[in-house]
Order: structure tokens, then sequence, then C-alpha cells
């Protein structure tokens, strides 16, 4: 099926080479298209990894696997398969990954267990391994690409290719990031995933290089929902390739990490809201700001909780500001609050305080702010002072044809 | 808005009257309507009481107060108001609530503690007091009136009345149970909300009464999801009026106690049903059945993790016999899980044994069977003994006219 382009897309940015990184693509052709659909990026010798993954007990192989090689912090090459997510497929899916790590491993003369692999599409098919060896073949010795080739290439049922770049100023040197990101809910008939890879040529210890992903991670891709349904696959990833020559990077007292980490974030933020302006049916993107809670995991809770209420992102497709059904929300998020408490607001525009709407609530701005493509709630809990910003989007008649209407 | 009627309603059924208890409706007017909106149920004195709650943090004044009152375990009155839920008003709310019990009980002679009030409908405004006290002088001089009057008065956008009855031989005595219940998922403009209410003549003392409804709801109230979100008014009473005459029941070891158990539990289950088979949008009644899980409390939320997918709920919709997404259902419920090990099936057909599809997997019936309005789903664990079953609908384009393109 063809999907038309989210009304929420963003034109892919310009985004600089990062030193250490080459980007090929090539065909495996594991579904009958004729479209790019294995991407390679080779690293440097040296470079560092961390990676955070789906919390799915049915992980697929290549998490199980991915999990494990983070742990060891060193990365020479990544493979992305678009089209089969090799996902419940038993001894057979992991064979064919370990395959691939083998075939990549000895081209690079590296550690089979520096080469990461992701596979994204179709569930319950092992991936075929005679393809996913020809297409490895062909992309070793493929011209390198731009970083928007790359990001098409991993991509499923996106209406739109996403990338972000970022740069911070350490003591003595810029370094660059670079990223791509795929996904957008789960689609028919099989579910979609997040995959993320940022790339840097900052040099970065392994353990802090993962203790800062983490850290980002949970204010960003932990923080975006579309349908509250958890892909077996989602990964992100983070490779430091340390060409820019820096001290390597090891804690937060460094020179320069603050100003890195604040780099970070912004990119993964922003190719988290991607994934979100690409939510199936999305014509709404929802920030939803929650304060006074207990503590910030409370307040996450929280935001996630109302940010997956079928009945307030339905409200907010209809541009109505049900602040009942955020009450009903936050009730069933099973945190500390105080129903005598609560104030909610929409768009800047208080609508209910301390329990009781206002008396002289004045729908027109809420009403007028509805009407628009980026919708903001504002949730203050009154308990504490933990705070947390979530985000997703609103549910419509799109995500239904996308997810019923339309048989594989 | 005019709701359809669901295609999964079924008729009200006969049921006989109850020894004890007593039925009147009024009209009350809580909305521009003209349709009784305020039940009255005069119950013997001596009659025993349990009830169970919304576990929301933002539970209106009825069920804070109804909570305290049913552990005191006596009720000589309900009160039910349709059509506004007295929700997050404040001081204000409970004002009225308290009202309510104040005039009830002094007609009846009665503790103000032993009269329930529930109500249901708009939220944010305070229940008006002079409309509850005139519908109230109503209610008390009405003519008795039959259970599917009393049913259909507590509903608001049910799109049919919903009650049921049962009976159990004790030693030497003959009981009946009857009870009527509303709610259909959550409605625009305002949360709709489940309460569902069981009257019996049994003797039954109350804090075994209390014992045996706990029990009850797990397997039924607790097993039932439209749309995963939860009203802050969730209610569900069970009144036992003695007047049939058996040595009041007090523990599981009494004759009798595990045939009234099976009764109540055949009731419950049958009212808990019936507001599935109303759930927004509804067009097929889903059945999941979780076996192989560690314990049954785990295999319950693996089954509402499942049923509250919208990915899964969308697949049936769809006639999709989408065993990948049941597989990430599955893995998100956050429960022990063996990936390798898991078994899906679909109307008593395995699609997916030991983690694999099945290489004679048969699609046929399948779909023959996802055509039909009954559906059943079987997953299996493979880690334990822990067994449950749960009860949900489909999600379709009736579930997003319903919630985003109506407005009030």
């Amino acid at each position: 099926m063809d999907l038309e382009r989210s009304p929420l897309a963003r034109p892919f940015p310009d985004i600089p080479q990062i030193d250490g990184v080459t980007l090929r693509i090539a065909r495996a052709r594991y579904k009958a298209w004729d479209r790019c659909d294995l991407t390679y990026v080779e690293l440097c010798p040296g470079t560092a990894v961390a990676g955070v993954f789906t919390r799915s007990a049915c992980a697929s192989s290549e998490v199980d696997l991915g999990r494990e090689q983070a742990r060891l912090g060193r990365a020479r090459a990544l493979i992305v398969n678009a089209g089969n997510s090799n996902a419940f497929t038993g001894y057979r899916g992991r064979e064919a990954v370990e395959q691939i790590m083998a075939q990549v491993a000895s081209a690079l003369d590296c550690d089979p267990s520096e080469v990461f692999v992701s596979s994204t599409g179709v569930i319950g098919v092992p991936l075929p391994k005679d393809k996913a060896q020809a297409g490895i073949e062909a992309a070793l010795i493929a011209a390198p690409c731009g970083w928007e080739d790359a990001a098409s290439a991993i991509g499923t049922t996106d209406t739109f290719t996403k990338g972000a770049s970022a740069s911070a100023m350490l003591a003595e040197n810029r370094v660059e990031l670079a990223g791509f990101i795929k996904g957008s809910g789960m689609i028919a008939p099989d579910m979609a995933t997040m995959l993320g890879y940022v790339f840097t040529d900052a040099a970065v210890d392994p353990a802090f290089l993962q203790e800062m992903l983490s850290k980002a991670n949970e204010a960003t891709f932990s923080c975006i929902t579309v349908d509250g349904d958890t892909s077996t696959s989602d990964t992100v990833l983070l490779f430091a390739t340390g060409k820019a020559g820096n001290p390597a990077l090891s804690s937060w007292d460094d020179d320069g990490a603050d100003a890195f980490y604040a780099a970070l974030l912004g990119i993964c933020r922003e190719l988290a809201h991607l994934v979100v302006r690409d939510g199936e049916g999305a014509q709404k993107f929802i920030e939803i700001a929650v304060t006074g809670a207990a503590d910030a995991a409370s307040a996450r809770h929280v935001g996630l909780a109302i940010a997956n209420s079928p009945l307030v992102k339905t409200a907010i497709a209809g541009g109505d500001a049900n602040w009942g059904r955020v009450v009903m929300a936050v009730g069933k998020a099973g945190e500390p609050a105080d129903r005598d408490r609560l104030s909610i607001g929409f768009g800047g525009t208080w609508a209910a305080k301390d329990g009781q709407p206002l008396a002289d609530y004045d729908e027109a701005p809420v009403a007028k702010h509805l009407e628009g493509q980026d919708i903001r709630i504002d949730v203050d809990l009154g308990v504490g002072d933990g705070r947390a910003t979530v985000w997703t989007c609103d549910l419509t008649h799109g995500y239904i044809s996308i997810n019923a209407d339309y048989r594989s």
C-alpha cells in the first residue's frame, strides 16, 4: 500500500560528513522491490559504541546479540536490513545474523563482535542468508553515499526520510554529530520498528558513551509513543570514531562533557520527534509537559499514560479540549497525584486548576490552539517537583485504515 | 449523538424479583432530556454489602465515600445518578453526595453510611443539589419498577440495556442473584463509566461477601478492557438481603459457599461481557486465553497487554490473523516469557508454536474463524502453570468516529 507523506514531515537536513564514518548501500532484495534495502556503515578502527534496546521479552536475535556486543564497547561496522525483521524465527534467525557478522568481520579483518546488525520488516520469516550474503558483497564494493541515501535505505513504511545533526565545542575541538532513524509506529501487516543511529567524530570512552546515551535516551526515545505498542527490535546505537582528536571524554568532570551531552541530547530529541511526526495516521504533534510530580520517573509515567490514552488522542484529533480525559489518564497512571491539586492546560491556557474547572476559563484561545498542528498539554500534579515532557501524535481514522483495512 | 445498537448486543433477560429489593426510578433531569435518570433501590434492614472500586488516583467523591461505607458492610439504599458524574468537582461535589445520603437516610430512618451513591456522565460540573433533591423526592414515592427499567435508567451512552441473573442451591435453600450494569468504554465528550450492581436474597456475612466479590472481580470485571482507559468512577456493589433464610454464609467451609460463589462468578462474568459487547465501535467480541504463564497474575497481565494493543485490536477488526502483533504484545507486557517457547493460535488452530511459525499452518480455518463475531485467541507462554482469560473488543473506525468526530 502507498502511504501519503505525513503532514507533519520535515525536509531532510544538510548533514556534514563525520570523519571515520563511511556509508554504503546495496540491494539485497529482501522483498520483491527494486530499492536499496541494505545499509553498510564502515567505522574506523578504535570506534567506541553504546546502545539502548527494546525491553521486549520477545526481542529479536539482533537485539540479543547487539546488547552483548555493546557491552564490549567497540565497533567497526553496522549492517541494517530492511524488509525482514528476522524476529520470531528461532535458531535459524540467529544463524543468519551470525553469518552476516562473520562475513563483514572477515572483510574488515576485525572481530565479529564489532559488527552490529539490525533488521526491520516482516516477522516470522528467517532472514534469507543467500540474499544477505549477496547484498553485503555488493555493499562492500559500493561507492560511498550520503546521509539521505543511507537514511532512506533503512526505511520500511516510513513516509519520509529522517535525519538530524548537531555540533559541540569541546575545550579545543569542535565535534560533529549526525544521525538517522526509521519508524512510524507499527505498520500492517507486521510491526514496524524504531531503529536509530548516531555517529560522532568525538573521542569518548565506551563506558561514558553508554552512560550519556542511556541518560539521553531516558529524556528522548523513552518519552515518545505512537500507539503504546513496543517493537521486538527497537534499537538505538551511538558510535564515536574519535577522529576529532579531542582528549577522550571519560566523565562528567571532563572539559566539554556537558557540551557534548547537550548536543547528543538535542540530536536524540530531534530524531525521536521525527518518529512521532511519522506516526501512523498522525495529523497533530502533541507535547505533554508534566510538572509537580513526586519525581521525574513518576512525571514521565503520567505523561506516557496521557500520551497513550486513546481517549486523549482522539480528543486532540477532534480538536476537543477535553481535560476530563486528561484527568482520567492521570488517575489511571497509578502514580502519586491529588485530585484536588491537579491543574490542566492547553496551549498555555489553564482549563482547570486545583481540581476544578476554572470559573473564568476562556475556551476560545484553546480552541484556536487545537486547530493547529503542534499541540501542547500542560499538567501540574501539585504533589512535588518532578517533571518530564513526552511526545505523541493524535489517533485518527488514518491509524485504523493503515492497521485494519489493508491486508498483506 | 445517536449511536446505533451494538451488533454484539444481547436481549435483556427475564430476571426474577429478589426478596428485600425494591426498585424505583425518577426524572432528576440532570441533562436536558426527558428520561428517567435517577435510580433508587431500597434494601430491607439487615442487608449486607460489598464493593469494588476504580483504582484511579483521581476517583470521584462517590467512590471515596463508597469505599468507606462498604467497609462498614451494611446497606439500606442505592442511588444512581445518570448524566452527571460529579467527578473533578472538589468540595461542592462531595457536598452533593452527602446531601443525597442524608435525604435518603432521613426517609428510611437509617444511618447515612447505609446509603450508597453512584454518578455517571459529564465531569467537572458539581451534581446540582436541587435536581438531586427533587429527583429523590419523586423516587421515594414512585411505584416500584422492574429490572429492565432500573437498568435502563442508569445508562448513559450505552447502546443496549444490560442485565443478568443466576441462582444457586445452598444446603436447604435456593437463592437468587440479579444484576445490571452500564458502560461501553469511554464516550465523547466525557468519560463513560462502568457501574454494576448485583443483588441476592442469600444471607452472607459482610466480610465473606467482600471476600467473594473481590475474588470474582479478579476473574471478571478486572479481566475486561475496551480501550485501556479507566474511569474515575468505576464501581461494582453486591447487596445480600438475607431474605432467603439460609444460615448466613461466613466462610468457604460453609455448606453452599462454593455453589453461591459459582453463581456469583457467573453473573459477574456475564455482566462484564455485556460491557465489552457494548464497547465503542465494537464489531467483534474477543476472548484471549493465556496459559503457561509464571502465575495467574502474570497471565492476566499478558492477556490485558494483548487486549489493549491497538495493533492486535485493529488486526482483528480487519480479519487478519496477525500473530506477529500478538508476539509484540506479549513482549511488551514485561512478564516472564520465552520467545522460543511461545505458541499462538486463533479459533483453536495454532499458527505458531515454540517461537516459530508452524510449517504446516493452514490459514483457511483461521480466516473463516476471524470472519465471525466471536473471536478466540490462545497464547501459551511455555514457562509455568499460570492461566487467565480476558475479554475485549476490536478497534474500528466506529471508535474514532465516536471519540474524535463528534463534539458536545
